[in-house]
């Protein structure tokens, strides 16, 4: 069996935590002789800046370029709040986005039965719950030029972020959702304020267009993104796919996330384009949670959000969707076990530790 | 007794509805004495671009400079899908708050305890729910230049957003939202995304250079706008007044106004500044829903969020605070009778029409 490039880079807090659960999987995955997983680890986040005084380091990005996957786990924290804004943490997680080239931000928002009470919602509006967000992440406000602040000749401070879109960027992520859809719940919701913004106008002609030429079969809706931030709160079932740009999606993608009440639960996918001549493509994997500083080196994270990105991985860049089942099936079992960790205990119940939770997964697989 | 001008713009769909509930709230304050409200009418939204081909006419737009305060309905509907992009009904909007200077958007997210079982959120996470969010209304991506779509040599096009500000635009809406604190629970939130945005990090540096100089007593928390969308789902009461840009208030206020299960109910104001000579500030008022073409012209809109509005232009335009404290009593006295409207009636329940709560609210004051 040829052998699969992973690259860790579990970046600061909890990212470290968690990334260590990943590392025993793989090491029993490859014992089993399903997979030949080589990893290779670097830094990234603020332990890169404390290392090398930036965010990513060339080599690791060399790292990243050369791999067949990315494993993240999180980055920042207040040690770094007042590191230079070119060199702080996030600026390495964008790195990676923007030179691979990780244009499809794929973050599903489940709610698991077993945690369903765990929700700030109402049982019945998060029970069986399950949207997908495609969120563009390699254009729009976070990446335009100009980005900068500028001194006034009346010493004001002027500052400025671009919101840019091109037709390709939006065909191509509006291709990533409808894609989904065909294979879940057929319906799209593109989400934009195409009342306020012209990147909006184009978002909604692009994905109009697309949709009219290739998948007419799929249902499609248009709505603004203020009233999908409501309508995610008041009815969230009524979604299955929603595709968005960058700022909206992670606006979006946040409060959805929420609603499951599993947020240590959550991957996600980063999907760049699938090149034409090795059939390849690159990936990042990642929690939807962050390096959370305040439970950081004390065993208290909840590492499932992160074993469930790697199956992502297996499904998405190595095509092993029967291991990636399995995987799912193993967590869903620890949760039917009753283990908890701290982040979806309910009052009073006994949490269990990251490697607690870790070794029952392995343990169901 | 002066007479106080007040100019009217119902707009459209539900718009009209609900404001002629306010007609009859003031003729009735008229016929008491308590004021002398001189009003005008005119048209915005699809309703002016059925008379003009515009979004607001200049003569209406005049009336509205010279009016003490403006009432506005709401606009927009299907009918208008296709208007160009300059006359779209959103446009009269924009404008007035634009050209009026009304850079100070309150949204006040509360939840009335008759209607806490109307939330999507468990009762315990919204009762006694009572935020305030503080929107900059004339600056950011809603009216940064550029803003334009043009066509590449490739044909692809190109559409461009540009979000700016200003010191003084950031010094000014934090004044405002921590004057407010200062009454209220003596908390900001100033929420932006200083990890990816330029205007994030002048954001940032201004609102805390105001806080130190100026409400030290005041306590100020930062936080990313997608964790505070979270948030917001997660624990609401955590939140007194949250401070934010014009895109993120946008959202963010959506998502507020959801929580309380009130979307019907809720009121806002946006302010200008107070001219120095004058004493007198530019002011609109508004209700955060907009207008619910799907339900407009059957009598079955809640009038409340309007006629709440009028009550916060008694309170910031008028200072007539008595008065005002005595329409929210009728507004409550009118619920806790069990008088509800189709948007907040409980299954089953049989709902009251537009002007028969109307008539309860002024029955009650
Ligand atoms: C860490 C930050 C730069 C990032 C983003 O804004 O994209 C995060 O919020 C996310 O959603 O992945
Ligand atoms: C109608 C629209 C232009 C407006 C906005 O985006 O500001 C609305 O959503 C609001 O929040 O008042």
């Amino acid at each position: 069996m040829a052998t699969q490039k992973l690259l860790l880079l579990p970046g600061d807090g909890i990212g470290v935590e968690v990334m260590a659960e990943v590392k025993r999987l793989i090491a029993f995955l490859n014992k089993t002789g399903l997979t030949a997983f080589e990893t290779e680890e670097d830094l990234v986040g603020g332990a890169a800046y404390d290392a090398h005084g930036k965010a990513i380091s060339d080599a690791a990005m060399g790292l990243a370029q050369a791999a067949d996957a990315v494993m993240f786990g999180a980055v920042g924290g207040p040690k770094w709040a007042d590191v230079p804004y070119a060199a702080r943490p996030e600026a390495g997680l964008l790195r990676l986005r923007k030179d691979l080239g990780l244009f499809a931000n794929l973050r599903p928002a489940v709610c698991y039965p077993a945690l369903a009470d765990a929700s700030s919602l109402k049982r019945e509006l998060v029970e069986g719950l399950d949207i997908m967000i495609v969120r563009e992440l390699t254009g729009g406000v976070y990446f335009g030029e100009p980005k900068e602040i500028v001194t006034l000749e009346n010493g004001e401070k002027r500052a400025v972020d671009t919101q840019v879109y091109t037709t390709h960027e939006i065909e191509r992520i509006a291709r990533v959702a409808f894609d989904l859809a065909k294979v879940r719940g057929n319906l799209v919701h593109s989400s934009e304020k195409h009342n306020v913004m012209k990147s909006g106008v184009l978002w909604k002609q692009v994905v109009t267009a697309v949709h009219k030429a290739e998948y007419p079969e799929v249902k499609l809706e248009h709505i603004l993104a203020d009233n999908c931030g409501m309508q995610l709160v008041r009815t969230p079932k009524q979604f299955d796919v929603i595709v968005c740009d960058n700022l909206f999606g992670d606006m979006l993608s946040d409060v959805a996330a929420m609603l499951t009440g599993s947020l240590g639960m959550l991957p996600s996918a980063s999907l760049g384009a699938t090149d034409p001549t090795t059939g390849k493509r690159k990936a990042m994997y990642e929690p939807v949670h962050g390096s959370a500083p305040d439970i950081a080196g004390r065993g208290l994270a909840n590492p499932i959000a992160t074993l469930a990105s790697f199956g992502m991985a297996l499904r998405y860049s190595f095509g092993l969707a029967e291991a990636a089942d399995r995987l799912d099936a193993a967590i869903a079992a620890a949760l039917d076990e009753g283990l908890r960790t701290k982040d979806i205990a309910s009052a009073g119940q006994n949490a269990v530790s990251t490697s607690e939770m870790g070794s029952a997964v392995l343990k169901a697989l």
